[in-house]
């Protein structure tokens, strides 16, 4: 893996990728399937995102304020919904699904090996969390796995149903 | 126009597509183009967006506490685009850009009768609009256009690239 700029991130979450978060609290590691977050600001890169208080890794994440945010490309698909049907409570969702936790620069949540990219994130605002369990995050590191070209990622439309990312298109904008 | 559930906006926004938000204000209707926006509840829908007080519409929103997620099928992409290129403060947009308001049932902000889906939207929490323009808004009442069968959105990767939704893949989801 390698660096990606910190003021590029939003190229990769602006899309709206289905994610993975990671966590970490007392050596226990887990990962969620994520759907639900949106950028904030460019520079530094702000990241708001759901974790409701109904999934496992709510409490770790506002414990530590720490998390990663992985994206994974089409061919991981069935392990992410895979990982979206059961809970870090049950199980050790790293080892059950084989995925490889890599150790991060910035924060005790891994990185995960098989995504091509991995952003991470400190909790910045938690002024909405009791609320909507909406978090504020701070990209502080990011990385990209450049042996995985020309990445596709998925868009939940609903009880599976995802559609794979098509044609690209180019038009001219003055907008980052 | 119909009816779409309020209990299934998720569906339309989840996947996280470029978006036309509208707004009204002393009578005069602008739109701007959004891609920083997420799912925050299922029912009533709640959504967070980021409209930054450099946006001409961040006034009218702030105001009105209202507003209209419309969201375009790739065939709109080059207005979606020049939408995003200038601003209300310059020029009558709808005009400019042969958009058809229509009208909303519970809010002053048209509907944009182009788009394949429109979510009348009222504020609900304004916490964060300080710090980061972040609003929460209520899904209060949505519509689709039966005429557009099986539209494809477009997820912006930076500088007017899009990845237009491709093929459609299912898998197994206990998951809403």
């Amino acid at each position: 893996m390698r660096n990606w700029p910190l003021s590029k991130v939003y190229q990769l979450l602006e899309p709206g990728p289905v994610v993975l978060l990671t966590t970490s609290r007392k050596g226990r590691a887990n990962v969620m399937t994520m759907s639900w977050h949106m950028m904030v600001d460019f520079e530094p890169p702000l990241i708001a995102c759901i974790v409701s208080d109904r999934d496992h890794s709510f409490v770790a994440l506002r414990a530590t304020k720490e998390c990663v945010i992985a994206i994974p490309a089409v061919q991981l698909a069935e392990k992410v919904v895979a990982i979206g049907n059961c809970s870090g409570r049950d199980v050790d969702k790293f080892s059950v699904f084989h995925l490889t936790p890599k150790k991060a620069e910035h924060v005790a949540s891994p990185l995960v090996a098989e995504c091509f990219a991995n952003v991470e994130c400190r909790v910045v605002d938690t002024r909405l969390v009791n609320r909507y369990g909406l978090f504020v995050l701070e990209g502080v590191k990011a990385w990209i796995d450049p042996e995985q070209e020309n990445p596709k990622t998925i868009h939940h439309q609903g009880f599976g149903k995802f559609a794979v990312d098509g044609e690209l298109i180019e038009l001219t904008s003055k907008m980052p």
